[in-house]
Parts: C-alpha cells; sequence; structure tokens
C-alpha cells in the first residue's frame, strides 16, 4: 500500500510569513504523496474588524453567521488558499487549493441547533470525505491544499474545523492508503509538564490515553486533540503525529514530537 | 477526438442571482466535457468601497495595485468562486473552482511597465495553460470553474482578464478535443444595427471581418472581443460563438447569437 501524510497547519503557521515560507519548504520537500489542510489565522478577524463585522460569539463559543460566512470564504479559500499555493508552486509543489465543494470534496451537514445555534458551521461523518475524487487528483500529481470550507450539497458552503477535517480525510484515505496524519501546533508535543517545553513524551499507545488523562498528563484542550487522533487511529490511520511544524520531517517520520500509535 | 466546450461569463450574469441561477442550470445540461470561466462582476469593488480601497486608473484604465490584488484573490477565487461551485454541485454538476495558480493551470508573465505600470496584472502567452492538467481533470470527471486570478511561478498572484483567460484555455485544449468557445455578454450578439437589439449577425467567417470592421458593424469594444475569437480560431478552435447567456444551448448549438467561423 503507497503511503499517504497528511499535515494539518493552524494560525501559528499562517500568520508568520517567514515561519510559512520554511514550513512550504519542508512540506515540499517531504517525500512521497500528500495532502495540506489548513486552518484560519488572525487575517480573517483583520478583515473582520475592518469590515465592520464583530466576532459573535455565544457563551464563548465563536458563531459563524452569514456576514462570518462571506468573511471566511474570502479569506480561507481565497486570500490564503490561494497564495499558499502560489508559494508551493514556486517552490516545486504541484499545488492544487480547495474547498469542500470542489469535486465534492467533503460534504458536511449544517450542525443542527440545540442550546446554541453556530449558524454556518459543517460537522462531518463517516460517508463527508470522497477519497475517490481526492485519489484521483493524486494521481494526476497534484498535491491537495484543503481550507476549512466544505458545503452542504445544496449550496450551501459551511465553516468547518481544521482538526476534524484532517481527521477525517485521514481516515477517509486509509481504505486506499497507509496514511499518517501529522497535527502541527504551538508546541513540541504532548507534555509530561506543561510548564517544561521540553518534557515531550515521544510515544502514546492507545491503551495508555486513558491513564494519562486519569494523571493529568493530558489535560485541557489537548484531550479532544488527542481523543481525535485515536479516533483516526481506530478507524485505520496508521499514526499520528503532534508537535512543532519548525521541525516537519523529523516530526512526521516520528523522531520528534509525540507519537500516537495504535 | 472528444468535444468540449469553454464558456465565459461576466458580470451581467454572476451580479443578478437569478440569472446566476438560471445559467448555472443550463450550464449542468450542457451535454460533454466543459470549462467554465467567469469574471469578477461589482462585488470586488463593492468590498473595495467598503474597505476604503479607491479603484486606481490610469488613463482610464484600471490598476492592480497589491490591495486590489487581496481584493480580487477574496471576492474571485474564494467568494464567487466557491459560492458558484457550490451551487453547481447542488445541480449535479462536478463543479472544481481553480485559480491559474492550482495545479499550475495557467501562469501568466507580469505587464511589463511602459507607460502605465498596471501593477500585478498578468498577460499569457502559447506556453501558459497546462492542457494535460486540465484533461487530466476532466478524465476525473470533474468541471473545471476558472476565475480571472493567474499567478507567475515564483510566488505572485497576477489579475488577468478573464476572456484571455477563456480564449488561451480554448487554444490549449485544441490540441487534445475538438474545442468551442462561447463568449456570453448583454447583448444578443454581434449587431448589424446597434440600436435593434435582434439585428444579429447570425455568422462571420474569418475572411469577412476585415469587411465588417470596414464598413462600422463591428467597432468600439467588439473590435478586440472579435479579434481575439478570430485569433483562437485561427489557432486551432473550431467555432466561437458570442450572445446571451439566457439562450446557452441554442447560443452552444449555434442557432443563436453570432457564430464566427474559420
Amino acid at each position: 500500500m503507497k503511503q499517504l501524510t497528511i499535515i494539518k497547519i493552524g494560525g501559528n503557521v499562517i500568520d508568520n510569513s517567514a515561519n510559512l515560507h520554511q514550513f512550504l519548504l519542508d512540506f515540499t520537500a517531504l517525500p512521497g504523496d500528500k495532502i495540506l489542510v489548513h486552518g484560519g489565522g488572525k487575517i480573517a478577524t483583520e478583515l473582520g474588524e475592518s469590515l465592520g463585522v464583530e466576532a459573535k460569539m455565544i457563551e464563548g463559543r465563536r458563531v459563524t453567521d452569514i456576514e462570518t460566512l462571506r468573511i471566511v470564504t474570502m479569506v480561507y479559500a481565497g486570500l490564503i488558499n490561494k497564495n499558499m499555493v502560489a508559494q508551493l508552486q514556486a517552490k516545486g509543489s504541484n499545488a492544487i487549493g480547495l474547498t469542500g465543494a470542489d469535486g465534492n470534496i467533503i460534504k458536511a451537514k449544517k450542525r443542527p441547533v440545540k442550546e446554541i445555534d453556530y449558524g454556518f458551521v459543517g460537522d462531518l461523518d463517516e460517508h463527508s470525505v470522497s477519497a475517490t475524487t481526492l485519489d484521483s487528483l493524486l494521481k494526476a500529481g497534484l498535491v491537495p491544499v484543503l481550507c476549512a470550507i466544505t458545503h452542504d450539497g445544496d449550496t450551501q458552503l459551511l465553516n468547518t474545523n481544521a482538526d476534524t477535517i484532517a481527521s477525517s480525510v485521514a481516515v477517509a484515505m486509509s481504505a486506499l492508503y497507509e496514511t499518517r496524519l501529522v497535527y502541527c501546533f504551538e508546541k513540541k508535543g504532548v507534555l509530561k509538564d506543561v510548564n517544561d517545553d521540553d518534557s515531550v513524551v515521544r510515544e502514546i499507545k492507545t491503551d495508555e490515553f486513558e491513564g494519562l488523562k486519569a494523571d493529568g498528563t493530558v489535560q485541557g484542550g489537548m484531550i479532544p486533540k488527542l481523543h481525535n487522533a485515536f479516533e483516526a487511529i481506530k478507524k485505520g490511520v496508521s499514526a499520528v503525529y503532534i508537535g512543532k511544524a519548525d521541525e516537519l520531517n523529523e516530526l512526521a517520520e516520528g523522531t520528534f514530537g509525540t507519537k500516537m500509535n495504535p
């Protein structure tokens, strides 16, 4: 089975042009088939402020109203995605920038309104990702660069969590490839001691996860991140890596950061 | 040789949601392989005004400075392109929205500064379009939807005339397909009498073009449009059609509008 690497980056890489340049060089140098998934960063917030569109929050959670959807569509799918593609092309990577609407690659469902109406936010399920279309792009020698916009198949674009896109794509592609999933974030990995950036836990096996939650090693925002990672592994992804983007090659090879194993 | 239809639409279709809806239905119903090329419309101008970015004009010609390039990248490649793709998907067309940077489909050259510095505007030549990549997308069952943004292969995105993109794509694809090119614009076709919307010239052969210019039938902005059309025919496009979007099927079959023949 051929190898495929799915890499997710967020605002800490996108918002700093020097970091982004180095990351895209490292990404281009990474051997084999690959897919890049990117989040938003602060540009969408800045554009919203310039246009007088305030970030809507309900109980501390961001809501995507129709104005915010317009802004993230412009910034994620237009400005960030296309500039990233142009940079990758210049570095020798045959990138193709896509939303989930393009080629119907990711069809989401608008999040149902319960206590909170999140607005135009899309949730994914096991039927959301079209592995066949992504595979035909990879076979054509292209490198898909996915932004965090999907659609519902009924004309509506939807704002969708980039971490979730990355894991759903990795799971779906596991039917066709030996798939590894790399989450780049601001820390070197899962830390034994949150105050010591060098106390990286090198490896976590599925059956160790509960213990690490119980003893407090994994806490706060890391819990849903790792939960997603182990879900992906349970559904066929070979391994999930989490760490800093600035050591991408070592991270993807498992010699740096935290590796989640079956 | 398989048939391929390239259709170009402009602001008069994009800016009116009812027109756009009907056009996309007709486009979806059109048989065979096809590519859609779209221009901008007034949304970019409106966003520019909201952001306090004034349209820069030099000697009556629009200039794409860095702020304007940001805006057209957001609006053309993001807002317009992705909403159009989501609508086409809902209508059953497997659309994939692209700039020229994606898959290096259209590599342009920044227009050299002579009397006027047009800014970040791209010009195309006979090597600009990658027919191979477009062909592999068509072979994967996808319908490319191209906006008027290209790149220079060296990280720079460029604003590029959508008419020129349509004719360059049609010419390049003629090596692989029997290609017809359809320009949708605000009139029913080339008019014998500009004041009579029903005085459509049904057919113009290459050797008749000079005579129609001389007798004033073709004048003003129609001269460069038809010049491009006959250039495309000279370079291998089977036929070029020009007319209104609201009779798309008849237009593409040559039973409506003006048909330019070799």
